[in-house]
Parts: structure tokens; sequence; C-alpha cells
């Protein structure tokens, strides 16, 4: 998707890929295929580019700080996207600039089972555990109902900081960019729906949000993206609580899923504003291109039915919803993984989030009813 | 343009170009460097090709039916692409079914000055002259004022056809998508401004043009479509009268300028609907994004100023418009060449005109004023 934006600015996009069935290294001509935690693959990688930059967090920092180090520009940097990959930082950094979050304590102490069960009866169980870094989609996430239950995650022996279990009404994005020379950009506050941990349904503008906590949450990512020293595409993941106030759950910096519905929902996709923004490009308008956009993943189906049909699937959903733009990545269709996604763009909050679920559950699940 | 799209819908797009430095073979993986007018490059590219499909009309018909012959599908076929390829067939065709063109005749005669003579006699000097094949913006069209005029380019050797200078308010352009299924789709009618026989500008929908007349234009250019078995976008363009009438000009049957604003301006690109068509997918919504789209095309400067000079002018257009899509098409900025083109949408007609051509302007030719 970063690839369709930027042929359009005349921007040749170098990948560096895993393998060459890649799905970034199917669709662009200038694919470099080697292991993003080497950084001999990350030097020879970087050899003419104008800037490097990140669809992923997992990059090792101190990679991204030794190809700086070189004279090479990445973005954004190794000291903003510490930030995004270790979540000890972030709540530190955070706590710091006054910016709210959930209660949270880092386990990485002398005791930590003492720290949690202190941490428990200070917020409740059950609580979350956190891995400290790695985690996506749900993964690294345990919710943990008793200090037995949190043994069993700490034996794994991975790095975890534990945060209270807030009660929330739903969940919320705000998806901004910033440029290096200092410009930001704000989408519209969307609301994300998950389901076992995955965004199924992202819904712009988040549906009866109110003005304030709309130009709130637009107004704590742009801090946030300006106190980190962000550059591109910047998704701050929120919680709104049932008292109705506002909490960071988790950055990205980098397009997000959250922000695919901009693809054909706003006059500026995140793909182009990520490239204008890591090229010090000034940032293109925000705004929406219909007064409800909503984006539904398609995740991979529980067997290897998929792969046979998405194409008879695709003839059928096309014809009946011939408005709905489907986006198909050119991944393996793995079992619940992220495969592709759907936007439907409308009027009525109903009917579009109807269609572009309906469409999303046809091109996953066929004719199932 | 067409990359963009297949990413989305998860196609493979393999590219004949005539070069590694081609627009087109900069930006996909799968390039094939050959001669288009080779039949056995063009047999040893089509194989493993789902479906075959053109960017430009000028692919040999015999060729095309040679692919056909030996089993690829070739959308669209030679049956139809040779009423593109050839303005006397297209003619003959477009009179046989009753769709009204500017009076014309062949001037393939034994006598074809005497055959111009009459004709001019008949219709009134000046009148056009045009190259039977090969033509396009602009190039292959003479206007001449006079017999001893038309014998110079008479003089040239290429095969010829005559046709009526019509009084026209303006020129229109009908672009429509038809599926090897039948079904056919119509964007709305757009108006195109031309500059010396390149188009320039193009105005969705074309400004006051009445309910009675658009429907008559797309009503043709389906018409078109469905008898000439059109397969993949076919771009109708046609003469607005001084008295009303609309009257067929010229036709191409692929993705076309005068649909490039669809990228951003309608639900479905024709790039999209180009690819769904020839692929046999139900086609998309023509719906427009806005209630204006303008797109304007950048053309080569007269001096080697441009490759230079476009980063930074794209930085300033950027910020003083950031509404206005920037494509570039990776081609060389050859003088008068189109090179690329800017698209703004809006409700205003005068004001997403001035911004699409200052966008333009600049682009082109920097801070002049």
């Amino acid at each position: 998707m970063t690839h369709q934006a930027a042929i359009a600015l005349g921007q040749s996009l170098r990948v560096l890929a895993e393998s060459v069935d890649d799905g970034a290294a199917l669709v662009t001509p200038d694919v470099v295929v080697g292991d993003y935690r080497s950084l001999a693959d990350l030097r020879s990688f970087a050899v003419g580019c104008e800037v490097v930059t990140f669809d992923h967090e997992h990059v090792p920092n101190e990679h991204v700080a030794a190809l700086a180090a070189a004279g090479i520009s990445v973005q954004p940097s190794a000291e903003a996207l510490r930030f995004a990959q270790d979540k000890v930082l972030m709540r530190q950094r955070l706590a710091a600039a006054g910016i709210p979050c959930p209660r949270w304590t880092d386990l990485a102490t002398a005791d930590p089972v003492s720290t949690l069960a202190e941490f428990g009866a200070a917020v409740g169980w059950p609580l979350v555990l956190k891995a400290t870094r790695g985690g996506y989609d749900g993964k690294g996430v345990w919710v943990v109902a008793s200090l037995d239950a949190a043994r069993e995650v700490m034996a794994h022996g991975v790095a975890l900081l534990a945060e209270q279990l807030v009660p929330i009404e739903r969940e919320l994005a705000a998806v901004v960019a910033r440029s290096p020379f200092g410009q930001g950009a704000a989408w519209p506050v969307v609301e994300t729906v998950q389901q076992d941990g995955i965004c199924v349904e992202v819904i712009a503008p988040a549906p009866d949000l109110g003005a304030d906590l709309a130009d709130a949450a637009q107004g704590l990512a742009l801090q946030i993206a300006a106190d980190l020293g962000v550059t591109g595409v910047l998704a701050v993941e929120l919680f709104q609580t049932v008292d109705g106030t506002l909490l960071v759950n988790e950055l990205a910096m980098r397009p997000h899923n959250s922000g695919h519905w901009t693809i054909e929902g706003a006059r500026t996709s995140q793909f182009e504003q990520h490239l204008r923004a890591v090229l010090d490009y000034p940032l293109g308008a925000t705004t929406m291109t219909a007064p409800v956009v909503v984006m539904a993943n398609l995740l991979g189906g529980p067997d290897d039915v998929m792969p046979k049909a998405i194409d008879e699937r695709m003839h059928h959903c096309m014809a009946r919803w011939p408005d709905v733009k489907i986006h198909l990545y050119g991944k393996g269709f793995r079992p619940g993984r992220k495969v592709g996604h759907v936007t439907a763009l409308g009027s009525d909050l109903a009917e579009v989030r109807a269609r572009a679920q309906a469409a999303a559950d046809y091109l996953a699940n066929g004719d199932t009813a």
C-alpha cells in the first residue's frame, strides 16, 4: 500500500523483505531479501536510500541508531522508535509528559511476584500482563484473573509489565503524522472494534464521540508525536473509559491498520502521508471523502479453502457491492491473519457498517448463511 | 497507475516495456523488455498471463489476433481494437451503426486530390486531415485551409482521411467500461480542454451539460462499446457542436487521459475498472466522490529545468495546496510531453479549476509570475 502511494509521488521504493514471497516484495521492483535483525543486511540495504523507514517496529533499536550514526536519514529516529518498541519506556515517557495512561507497573524487579501482588491489591484483579517488547495483534497480552494465573505467564521468562484492566466503553485510535520540519496533521478519530485482541473493524469518524473528546484525542496524539519526536505516521490507540476519559493504550509509529480507511476515505491516505512526512514534504489534507467510512479486516479462514475460493468470492462480492473497495495483501491466507481489508463509504452509519461487514464476511467465509 | 489498482486487487501485473526506463517498468516487478511490434516478443511475453491488455493502441492488429488464435485471452479483442487503430474502419463502423460523426471521406482513392477537392467543396474549407493510423495527442492531425496546404500533408505519403472542421462549442469525453460478460458502466461525462491538440484539463462533470446531453453521451459510448464488442475501458471523445448536437471524434480502448480524474474523483478509478473488466469481474461503482473534480496535465517544460526543479516545486505545491493530488509518471520531462497530472476536488467549479490549474502551472513552470 505504501508502494501505491510512492508511485503517484514519483518516488522509488526499495523494500527489505524477509523472502521473495513477502506481500511487498511481490509488487515492488526494487527488493532486497535480508534480515531486519542483521545490521549488515540493513547497512547494505540502506546504501543509496534517501530515507529509511519502517512498516513494523521490530528492527532492533541499536541498528536503527547505527544507521543514523552512519549518516543515513532514518525516520522515525531510534530515539522516537524505542517508545513504540518498549512499553515500559513508553509508559515512563508518557507519564513524564502528563499523558493519561492506565495504571501500570514494571515487573522487571528483584521480586516480580511480590511487585505484581502489590499492584494487583492496588488496582484489582483481573489485570493485564503485557510483554514489554515485541507484541502485536493481541500477541503478548494476557488478561489474568489471579496471581496464580499470572505466575504461569511469568514462567515464560519474557520481560513483562502489568496494567490495570480498565473498564472501557470502547477503543479509539487517533492517527496523526508529523514531519521532521515539525508539521503535524491529524485524521478524524476512529473507533476500533476488536475481537480476540485483533482489530476487525474501524469506523470513521468514531460515532457519537463529541467534539471535546475528539479534539482531546487528536491533541493527545499530536502532543505525543511532538514530545517524542515522531516522524511519519503515529497511531495512538486509546481507551475511552466508562467514565468518559481517554487513556493511551499503545503507540505504533508507521501506517497502521486503524488508518487503512484513509486510502479511499480521506483526501490523503496514511501511506501517502507517511511518505510525505518521512521525506519532509508538507503534509496533505486529512479531510474525509464521505460522512462515514468503515473498514473491515479480512482474516484468514480456519482452513485452506480461502486461496481456492477467493477469486469466485471476489466476483460475488463485486457484483453485490459495486462500491465496496477490496484490498488484498498478497499474503498466505493463514488462519486469523490479516490478509486484506474492505472499505465502504456512505452517509448512514448502520448501513455502511452492515455493508462493510457483509462484504468482509463473504470474502473471508463465503456463503455460510 | 494500472499497477496501483492491480496491487489492491491482489493481481500480478506483467509489463511489456520498450526499455527498463519505461515509467511502468520502474514501478512493477515483473517486466519483460521487448518490442510490441514483434509477434515473437508478444508471444513469449504472454506465456502464463491470464489476460493480455493494452495501455496504447499501437500493437499490430494481426499480432493481437495471433495471440488470441493461440488461445490467449486478449482484451479488448483484435476485432474491437481495429476500430481504435484505424480511423477509416472506425468511421465506417460508426456510420453503419447510426452513430453521429463529422462528415468524412477516405483519401485512399485512385485520385485523392480530386476526392479531397470534391469533399472540400461539399463541407467547406478549412477542413481536417487525419492520419488513418497511429496518431495521438494532436500528432497525425492537420487543419488545412486550402487544397494547396492539403497537398503538402498528402506528400508525406501516409494514409489519410478528411473530416469536416465542425464548429464546436467544446470537447467532451464519455468514458465507459464493458466486461466480456457484457456489463457496462459509465462515469459522468467530462469536458476536455485542449491546447495545441493536447488535452490540458478535464472537468468532471462537464459544466452545464444538461441531463439530456449527458445521458445521450453516455448512451452513445455504451452503445459503441456493445456494438464494437469493446472490453475494458472505452473513452469516446466527442464534439459538442454549436448547435448542441454530439459527434464522435475519436475512440480509445484503454484507460485514457480523460479518465485520470477518476483515481480520486470516482468510487472506482478507470484503472481498477479496466482490470475488473478485462478480468471479467463485475464492474465497480462510478459515482463521484465530490461535486466537482478537475484534472490538469503536467506538460514537460521547454528546457531541462524541470528534472532539477521538480522536488522543490513539489514542496511548494504541497504546502500551498494540501488537498491537491499529484501524480508523476516517472517519464523523462520532454517538452510538451504529459509527464504527470494533478487532481483537485471540491464544490465550486471556478475555485476547483483555478486550484488545479495553479498547482499544475507551478509544478510545470515554477514561480514565473
